[in-house]
């Protein structure tokens, strides 16, 4: 359970950009233009659930998908956040945040497993990663 | 924001039955015999998003989220949970707990939206509402 070992799953990986790492989270910005999507990945090795975290990381978790939440509305204002902890493809421990927009190409089902990704543009991508990472860092 | 009066959306109240009364939320069972589904409402009036509670009743929200998702894994053994909190459709802020299946109706994708609801049976009904009341209560 220690994080110098800890390792990204290779399709969390694939499907996201690094945007910063918190204290215990790196978060990741998926890149899918059809959404403004964040995923936080708790650096500790071997966690499924929420619950096989630690007490004092679960508060930490709980803390960061609030910071996490808060930077995501004010960079891509929404009408609803969608908070959610899946992993039934992906088992290593992520927690999603979304923001949900009303007609965004899913609304209002849930993103996970609707269509296909469309990547960011390069220039969408620069100015979308330095507005995250100023107000998380 | 008091809980004194505080009403439960008619869809929520509509699609599920009434497990128990946690401190802060109702415990809801979803009417829906393909998955064992749990839905905690916190009696807040006026929350949509989970960032909305009063901090100490956010900390209380996943304290009773972590008691549910224990319940449910004991009484409905299975995969992988799954945590949300979307309200695209229900605002009153709500948080499901879904324990996952391999190879059940919505795997690997999200339950929300998927397919029809098939209502319990009395009998199975019955039993799992004791279940649930045992070890929540």
């Amino acid at each position: 359970m220690s994080g110098d070992d800890f390792m990204l799953d290779a399709r969390l990986k694939a499907d996201t950009h690094h945007v910063a790492p918190l204290p215990l989270c790196d978060v990741l910005l998926m890149n899918d233009a059809r959404y403004s999507w964040l995923i936080l990945v708790p650096r500790i090795t071997g966690c499924v659930e929420i619950f096989d975290l630690p007490d004092e990381a679960r508060t930490t978790l709980w803390q960061e998908i609030q910071r996490a939440a808060t930077v995501l509305r004010e960079v891509a204002p929404c009408d609803k956040l969608n908070i959610g902890a899946l992993g039934n493809i992906v088992r290593q421990l992520h927690v999603h945040v979304v923001a949900r927009k009303e007609g965004d190409a899913a609304w209002p089902g849930p993103v996970w497993g609707h269509g296909r990704a469309e990547a960011y543009g390069d220039e969408a991508l620069h100015v979308l990663m330095q507005r995250l990472r100023q107000k998380l860092l």
